[in-house]
């Protein structure tokens, strides 16, 4: 394990060795106030890269949420599709990429004003989403989901050329102690830890059921939870997560009877399209890394359930 | 799934079916006081069927406890043994049966005063060690292990005949929401879950890997999560659980760096000594229960580290 300071970008999957890169980036690019978060709640997430929003959306919305999840994983002609990924072993739908595409109350959510508000502050400049995917986590079955940085993975097989995105987790079940939250490493944001190993052509395929490249060193994993812990994204149904893309994160397994269920939406900056990527790879498919469907986004004021009387 | 009055045994896996057995045996047998548990202590125990004791050890006897399990794991004489027993898919030792008759130091800690009261307060009885090991659940790759009855299995594969042992569960490492902590479902141990198809022979050279046989229903598990649900054993090291012989538990994946490592042993009521297993299969070794090797343990006054000066 070398400890690098580059002054170029962020190479990975190229040596034989682990390196840790220090950020090059900014973690919040807005100057000025405007709406969004707070500035309290913004240096935190400059400090953490990342910050939970507890009950950001009522129950009711959190229900409906949840609703059109259900949904969309027992509707046959999602399931037919490529966007719908099994449980590793099983053949239930574990998650579905590009919800806001398949769903009109997820596109709607996606350009939700009070989510977007947030991602143009911290990003600077327009948004629009580069990946979108629901989460079911089954009960009793639920599997773990190793330590990674999406950054690390949309750098080498996407060619997204800066750290300048950020993902919105939306909570659409109670997420607790039992059923494997979503675990951040707090600072983790500010290195970035290049992998071992080359890619093969198409890895996307089997990596959105098991991971095998792009996997962090377990003495650079341990470099970064030893700094400041680690922290579980816990709350009920309805609160929201913002992290860094390159934030390190993964999750336990879930064998609590109670499913663990969220919607990720990637909000990138206009100003940080992709290239191509890496190492001669091939692009991956535009339901995992879209390089067509990049329009900024266009903010909504919504309203998913009825005022109360 | 069918809940029965039966008034005699626990039948298990004779059945297409699952069904729900109520407790048909006491919980705490002893009726006087007596040293051990307090009388809220021994009411708790009772209505949960678990009682996680907070730094019953002390940090420093911890400390000597996990240096004795580091060093068995990493004995080669040890590993060659067939008490030791691998993690699936990997070379690590995960756990070593019958710690008790391969270190002296473990020898002596089964037969400790503080924990042997507590042992013959809730049996009634004097007691003898049925089985013991211990757990190292590595960082990073730590596995889950569902959620089971200890005594479903011991009742079935080993033939002990009614619910009259008690699980001690001594931390070697701090356990925490992160790291895999055993989950117990409070109440659990007041119902039998039987569970369904039989049991091939030489079952336990792949259930000690991988449970397959004496699986419970997830509808059943779910019945009894509902009641009052699920509780962490979170504590530092040193801390000391123990928890019914029928209370349903099990743990998540340990994906932190931390190892989560604990001894585990199971005392048994000599008025409860094993008889030959159901249906016709091969009494396992003795290694996993112990049938010749059930002489009652006489309490030792132990000092484990140094007196402070």
């Amino acid at each position: 394990m070398v400890l690098v300071s580059s002054p170029d970008s962020y190479q990975s999957r190229v040596d034989g060795e682990t390196t840790i890169i220090p950020r090059q980036d900014p973690v919040v690019y807005s100057k000025a106030g405007g709406p969004g978060l707070s500035q309290h709640q913004l240096k935190s997430y400059q400090k953490n890269g990342f910050i939970l929003l507890k009950g950001f959306f009522s129950e009711a919305e959190a229900a409906v949420f949840l609703e059109e999840a259900n949904r969309l994983c027992d509707d046959p002609a999602i399931q037919g599709r490529e966007e719908a990924i099994r449980e590793p072993g099983s053949d239930l739908v574990r998650s579905v990429f590009r919800p806001h595409r398949l769903s009109p109350l997820y596109e709607r959510l996606a350009a939700d004003r009070r989510l977007v508000d947030i991602a143009q502050q911290i990003l600077g400049s327009q948004v629009y989403i580069h990946q979108s995917r629901v989460n079911l986590k089954s009960g009793f079955f639920g599997k773990d989901f190793y330590w990674h940085s999406d950054f690390e993975t949309w750098h080498v097989e996407d060619g997204m050329p800066r750290m300048r995105a950020v993902s919105c987790t939306v909570l659409l079940t109670e997420n607790n102690e039992f059923n494997g939250p979503l675990l951040l490493m707090p600072g983790s944001h500010m290195h970035f830890i290049s992998c071992v190993g080359e890619t093969p052509q198409d890895h996307y395929k089997q990596s959105l059921r098991k991971q095998e490249y792009g996997i962090a060193d377990p003495a650079a994993l341990r470099f970064l939870a030893d700094k400041r812990g680690l922290q579980a994204m816990k709350g009920p149904a309805g609160s929201v997560v913002f992290f860094d893309c390159n934030a390190m994160h993964g999750s336990n397994s879930n064998i609590s009877p109670y499913p663990r269920s969220n919607l990720f939406m990637v909000y990138n900056s206009v100003e940080n399209r992709l290239d191509p990527p890496r190492g001669g790879l091939k692009p991956r498919p535009e339901f995992i890394a879209a390089r067509e469907d990049c329009e900024p986004i266009v903010p909504l004021e919504n309203r998913f359930v009825p005022d109360a009387p």
